[in-house]
Order: C-alpha cells, then structure tokens, then sequence
C-alpha cells in the first residue's frame, strides 16, 4: 500500500491560505495571442496526455490527435513500439490521415495523394517518379517525430526537440497509484463534450471543491466537502483526494461501488477518491473501484474538446451482471460533468466583461493560485500582481 | 394638447438641403475597429434603452441585455427601485444570470458557481469560505452599477461614469408625446429580427422617406411621402411626423385605426405618425391609436438584432374583440419592417465594394446627413468631407 | 486542324525537370495577408473568366459574379453588347441585384432603395428628388465598368483600370480548339463544390497527373498517366493533353465516347483529352466529344466554390436518346471530381503544419512549379528559393 504516497495536507486548514491572491485577468481566457502563447510555450513542449496503449493494441493499429494546428498520428509498429508521426507529407503537405482511429493494414502509411509510402516509424520507403539527387534523398524526408513515454498504460508525447525528462516534469505522479496497475484496466465508456471555454477554466473547475455544494449536491453528500486534503506538489502536477463516507462506497448514482476494488487497492484508499491534474491535458481520477479520466484538447481560446474516459478491470467490463455499477459511474459522472461545463461556460462568458477586475481566491482555490503560476511561469509573463 | 410641441419644417422645402453633403465611407458599416469604438465611445457613454418598466413590474423581476461584450441585469429591488447591475461575479467573473428574462425568487442574486450572494443593489451579502483581510473585503465586492433613468415607462440606462443628464442628451424628447401617457401603455406584441446590417444602416432607414415609395407601397398610400415634417432638432434625438390621409386612419394593413385613441391624443396628432430615433438604439413611432418601437442592439459591425414591440392601452389588450385591430397593426409593421431589413441588407454587402465612393445625399436624407455628423463627433472623428 | 497548335513536349521526359524545385511555403495556403494580395494583384488586375455568353442570351439577360468584396453584374444590352458593371447604386452604396441570374424587365437597373434607375450600359437615367447642381450631376454617376472580352463563348472581365490585352495574357490559347467551335456549344449540366481549401490547390491538382494512378484508377486507365505532354507555355495559360486508348473513347464511365465528336473536331484529337489551366480561375478540359470546365471563385484563403459545366453540341442536347453518353460522361467527372476534392481538403488541412518545411516537386510536377512562379511574379513576392 505504501507506494511512495507522501502526506496530504488537509484544504483551507494546514495548506497555507494565501492572502490577497488574485484570479488571472479575463484576457486570459479570450485573447487569440496568448492562446497562441499556450500552444507555443506549454502544449508543444510540455509532456501532454495523447492516448491509452489499449486504443492502439495491435502492430499497426493508429490513433489521431490535434495539438493546436499539429495533427499527429500515433502508431504501433511492427517492434511493438509506439511512434509519434506528424501527420503531414513532406512532398506537399497533406495530411497523411483524415481519420481518428484505424489500422494501417499495409503495415505502411500511404499518402493518399501522390503515394509517398512510409513505414510505421515514419522512414520514407517509396517515392514514386522522384530522382534521388543531391538535393532529394528519402533519407532526408522521414515524418517528424515527437518524443513518446508511456506510464501506466497512458502515453504522453512531447512535441519539444529536447523535452524535460518525463520523471522531472511528472515528479510529483511517480510512484502513486501503483495499486491500481492502470495500465491492466482498459476503457468501459467514453463521452466526447465540446465546450465552449478556455481549457484552463476545466483545470481551475477541477482542482477546487468550493463550488461543489451549490453545484454538485449529489456529490457533497458522497464526499463531504470539508474531507479535501492536499498533497505537497512540486510543478504542474497537483492533486489530493476526498473522503468517500460511506462504506465500501464510490462515486455513482447510489454511492454504492461500482465493482470490487481495482487491483491491488486496499486500506485507506478504499474509503477514497483522488483528483490529480496532470498539467496540463488530463485530469485523473482514481476511486477504489475504477479509474475517471478527462482529456482536453484545446481548439481555440474559447473551445475545446473534452473527452471523459471510464476506466475498469477487463473482468468487470466481461462480466454482464457487473453492467449496472458501471452504468451507475458512468451516470453519476456525466450528471456531475454537465453541472460543471453549465458554470463554465458561464464564466466564459462573464470573464469577457471590461468590468471583471480580478477577485480574490478563497482559502479553498490556493491551488487555483498555483496553477496560475505555472502558467504565467511558462508563458514568461509578469505576475500581474495581487 | 400644446405639451412643449414645437414647429416643424416641411421635408424637402423649408429643411435647408445640404448641397454636396455626402454619405459616410463604406467602412464605417465594415471594420471591426470602428465598431469597438462605437461600443466604447456611443453604447458605453450615452444613455441608452433598456427595457420598459412594465417588463419587470414586481419585486425581484429582472431582464438582461447586451452592451457589446457587456452583460447588464436591470432588476427591480424591495424598494420598487431599478437597478442597473453588471452581470458578473466579483470573485471569478461568473456570468451571474444566463436567462434573458426572470425573477430572483430569492430576493438576492446567487452567483451558479461558488454561491456568492449579492442582494437587488448589487451589495454582496454572502462569500461563503472568504475571510475578510485587509485585501478582501466584502464591501468591495460589490456588483459594478450602471446609471438608470425612466422615462414615460422606457428604462433607459448609462455605462458612463458620469454621464450626460438625461434630460440634456433627450433635450428634443422631454415633454413630447405626454398625450400618449406611454408609461400606462402596454406591450401587445413583440418580433425579434435578426439582421446581417451594421446598426446605423437602421437608423438611416428609419430617418428618411426617400425610399417609401419604391420600398413601401402600402405605407405610401397611407401617408404621402410628401407630407413629411421635422422636427428642430438637438444633438441626436431626431424627428419628425407623415400625415395620416384617411379620417381616424392608422398605419394598419387596411388603413383603418386598430384602436381607439391612445389616452389623451387629440387634435392635429390623430392624423399624424410621428418618427424619432432616440439616438443610438431605440426608434420611436406614436400612432393616434398605438405606439411601435425598435430596439436594436449591435452584435458585431454587420450584425444586430432589432426588437419590435407594439405598444396598446390595457384595455385595448384585454378586449378579445380589440384583437383584429391590434393584428392589423402588427401586420402592417411587420411586413413593412420586412420591406425595409431587404434594402438594409443590401446596402450592407453593397458598401463593401471599393468602387463605392461616397454618394450625394438628396434633400429628402438631410436628416442622415446630421445623423452621420453625430456619430463622427462622437467617435472624435474627422469629417472625411464632401 | 493544324490551328495554331504546337508540338508538345512529352512530361517528365523532354520537359526540363526542375532539380531541387520545392514547394510553396505552407502560409501561402493559409494567411489572410496573402489572399488579401491574390485579390487585389491577380482576381482585381489579369483577366478573370466570369461566365458563358449563352447563359445571357437575351436583351436584359444578366448574371452576377463575385470577385473578392466586388458583386459584378455581366449584362446583354440593347445593342447586343455584354457589359460588366459593378453591382453597387451610386447613391448610398446599395447592391443594385441579390440574384445570381435574371433578366431585367424594364431594359434598366432600378435599385431597390430609393429607385435610381441605369441604362444596361450603367448610365444613371433617372435620380427622384435629386438636384443637379455643381456637386450632383447624374453624368458623374454611372455604374462603375469592368473590361469585358468574349472568347469562344467564354465572357471573361477584367477590374484593372488598364489591363493587358487579352492576347497577351491568353497567348497561349489564341488559335487553339478553333475546331471544337465552343461559341456553339451550350451547357448540358452544372454542378457546384464548395471546397474547404486554398483556390492554388485546385490548380495544382489539375496540372499534374503524379497523383492519377492513386486517385483515379479509372481515370488512368482510360488514359494512361504516362501519355501526358505539355505545350510550350509563356505566362500563366498552362496545358497539354492525355491520350484516349480506346479508339473513339473518352472520359466517361465506360471509356466510350460521349457523343459524336464535337464540330471539325478530327484526327489526332479524337484521342486526346485536353487540360488547360486559364489562370487564375478556369480550368477547360476540351475531350473529343464535349467540352468541361471548372469556374474556380475563391471566397476566402481556404474556401471556394468551384462550378463544374459540361458542354455539349445542341444537336446532343436535344436528342433523347443521346442522354445517357450526357450521364456517363457527368458521372465520370463528377466521381473524379470527388476524389480531387478529397485530397485537395487534406493537403489544405496539413500544410498548416509548422512541421511542414516546404517538399521537393518531382518531375512530373514541373508545371506546379511554374504556377508558383507566376503566383511569386504577380504577387511581387521574392522566391523563397530552393
């Protein structure tokens, strides 16, 4: 059970309350520039969630990803290594695959235009009608590449040319939820939500429970909202958990458990449910008897799409009579996620106001704070002070 | 009967017809730069129409609107006053209230996200978790407040700081219409439109008969082009009236009154439709038996919508026999209204063209001549010239 | 037959293949700046085609087009002539005609608004309530023109103030496909795309048959893609042919002709299908037995539409029992179309990446560097080099 958990601090008592701190100015949630900044400076050098290894089994098997104007595929091949492609020609430009998931069944992608034929790493194996000559080589017109790294099942890419170790940035995650063997558990349900919010508003939703009373009843009775508790954090990755109070409960539509317990989970986790954002793409939720996992990518500074994974054990997700608990998570989650995206949006839309002048963050949102540190620290911009 | 009327000029004969004058360059229906300084220098400094009273008659009753990226709640609070309240959250910059229309049973504005609670002035009464430090008082906290004024039952309200009285920017309006006793009127009927026109092009329409007889040949026979008069006129606040030809006629599709007298109208005014814009967004047409209005609110340079509303006594409302009468006035407005969004259209995409080079005002359109001087003086622009 | 045709050169083989030639920088498909520029130095100064003399048969018969913000109206007058006028009243700026095709009545334009009335040559006939005085005179305000030349039955404009000759722009068609009589021709079908994409790709996607055997498996095997040759070319007229194997073939579903072939059409021709790219915006691709071509009106830097028309002789048109040779050949094109459209959209969508750093052309694909060329000359853009 120890597996490198550290202690927690409880919320708004041990954690210190930082007086005076102030939320970001609207701009940052409607301004094309620094939305371009984002792209630039944290999403194509930060290591970001891209898929789970599940979704690309088999040699060959391929999934798409956006990534501000970047299409990338990611691909199995034929050594069972996971690449990272752009997904664009380097004759003229075209996208290689227009498709969100599938198998390149020719072990090799084609461009769909003039047949220019790569293998699964993205080396050039045929060009058709080109003279190789001191100008022209294949070896010269592999795909770019990004950096790839795989953690319990889920896979990162970094789009940086030298991207901070994937341990440095994640520190704060190695080691934690080691019980649950996530990379075992494979998806029961998927919900895509397009939003119409900045990606930071879901972050910022995400890491404080001040809004769960009046927004999320059916949640405050499940996990009493003065139960939050908070884990040192080091960098972008932040987190805790809450108390789930009844018994052997979860967090589903009659709080009962969902299944059995995930794994290896037992102790103190039992009676849990954790909430880590792992800066600056997925937000993660383990309970005792499943895992809950959003992934955001951003389209603009006021759209995004926002798709929310149900994570079992392979013998739930076997098991028909096990049905109706995972249908009770997936319902409990679904209820809560369109109450959350409702004052989201709403927040959108008020932080355009020129008479928005920056409120103060509650005790409850110091993390809030810390999060709009780091963005400010990745972007360079001057604090805009308290 | 003689309420502070004075004379008007004859259309076209005692008017003095600007030689030469000539219409605003086409940008000024296109660019995005002029259009935010309108926002900033018009729609945020003069008074502008809200809503009518009769729209939030109890306690608690409100209805928002839009001031370019402003969302504005007017709600009127236990002391029967209006209140004119920045619809956004002083602690996140939440949008307070999504709904076009309603009322805060509650007697108090709660934020949907994190339940900060002001009352009807805007005070904020509750921020649950928030300590009060030398930084956060609630007292500062309070819901930002823009100027209100009513007049004759029309809720007009000011973003300025300090603005204009309102007595002085309506100079041309103040004692006009009294017969009407417009605040005892009621709406009868309303029509949203939604038009891809620059909010000027509405103005322009409205304050010239020039294109009556092509445009509107029903209108025409109703009240000859040639009758139209105006008003002396200061500032913005621009009118004039077009005779009624038939005896206790009205502008209804068969030219017959759709109702009795408004109140106390009598005199030259049964047989007279009167026509001012309230400068920037309200038109204002009294008939001998109704009032029409528009109200019309920017939402981009080539994009409005245009709110008509007819205005009848209640007892003309309650009178199930009165209905044929009130239809044929709707009728009759809504189909020339229809006539005149087709031209405004037009002129919209036609003003994009480069070869359009400013054209001669005739004497019939001296009144958008002064309406294109205003908007130059407010926006602190030069006069392109003639 | 021998009207001015030249000898060809066989492609990739005669044809001087560009070493080390790349690819346009990816911002050329994608910037608002640069479509700007399009505009205003190719669609606003080279002569553009516009529409078929036949779809305006008539005194009065007029279509409109749009060039960038310009609506254009290509009007028959009395005397037979074709005028191109500018679609925009004099007066306030109004577009005189919202169809795409009609016939005015009255043998004059009336605008909408206030009724200014022009002769089908864009002289201003009739002002109401307009005084002619040392500022106003009607003679000032005609409708702006456009140069206009007919070619063939092809009405092309020009919206330069002096343009070049049209032989000169057009030297490389002059004298070609005489035989074909094309004035005679009329329209037989219609199809409109709208294209998400840049209107340069669709150029170039029709200037090269590199992508044929991929793309079009039935197109190549009616004409084998090695079989393409290319004229000498000065400017940016464009063009060569393929041969038809099948003896007495052509583009249709079952490789058989169409129709018997077109006028003197003989000889060689009656196995060749012709591609010509008019730049910038006609693409005519002349078969033995009919005539298709594409009408290309960019609507922003990644939206067109793009008109497809097929002519075939009257005698054709008329006769029942010719229609399914009609049907084939529409099928054919349209199918091929299709799969143009498809890999045009990809390409347009994955040259936004930043990854892209601008391919190598084979030497099949000689004449898309020429194109690029033209595009840097008129544009006045230095060569990104290679």
């Amino acid at each position: 059970m120890e597996t490198g958990k550290k202690k927690f601090l409880k919320r708004g008592v041990d954690y210190p309350i930082v007086d005076g701190a102030r939320t970001l100015p609207g701009k940052y949630y409607h301004s094309e520039e620094i939305y371009a900044e984002e792209i630039e400076k944290i999403f194509n050098k930060f290591w970001i969630y891209a898929c789970r290894a599940e979704e690309i089994p088999n040699v060959g098997d391929y999934k798409t990803i956006q990534v501000g104007d970047e299409s990338l595929i990611i691909v199995r091949d034929k050594s069972n290594q996971i690449n990272v492609l752009f997904n664009v020609c380097s004759h003229r430009g075209t996208q290689l695959c227009a498709e969100e998931k599938g198998n390149f069944n020719t072990k090799a992608i084609q461009c769909p235009y003039h047949a220019w034929t790569y293998d699964l790493s993205g080396k050039l194996l045929a060009a058709p009608q080109m003279q190789e000559s001191e100008k022209f080589s294949k070896v010269n017109c592999s795909l770019p590449k990004a950096h790839v790294h795989e953690w319990e099942g889920f896979i990162f890419v970094s789009l940086a040319e030298n991207p901070e170790p994937f341990e440095v940035q994640m520190e704060a995650l190695i080691g934690k939820f080691a019980d649950w063997k996530m990379a075992d558990l494979r998806i029961a349900h998927h919900i895509r939500y397009e939003l119409n919010c900045n990606w930071k508003l879901i972050l910022q939703n995400y890491q404080e429970c001040y809004h769960c009373l009046g927004v999320h009843p059916l949640l405050s009775e499940l996990t009493p909202v003065q139960s939050a508790q908070h884990d040192f954090s080091k960098g972008a990755v932040l987190g805790g958990f809450m108390d789930i109070t009844k018994e052997r409960g979860s967090m589903t539509m009659d709080g009962e458990a969902a299944a059995p317990p995930v794994c290896d989970v037992s102790g103190d986790d039992l009676q849990r449910v954790y909430y880590y954002s792992i800066y600056p793409n997925l937000l993660l939720t383990p309970h005792p008897d499943f895992v809950m996992f959003h992934h955001i990518t951003p389209l603009g500074p006021e759209k995004i799409t926002n798709d929310c994974y149900w994570l079992f054990h392979p013998d739930v997700i076997k098991d028909k009579s096990a049905q109706v608990g995972v249908k009770s998570a997936i319902d409990f989650w679904d209820l809560t996620n369109k109450q959350d995206w409702q004052v989201c949006e709403q927040m959108q839309v008020g932080t355009k106001s020129k008479r928005f002048t920056r409120g103060y963050y509650s005790g409850r949102e110091e993390i809030l704070h810390i999060l709009d540190q780091e963005l400010l620290k990745a972007l360079g911009h001057e604090d805009p002070g308290s």
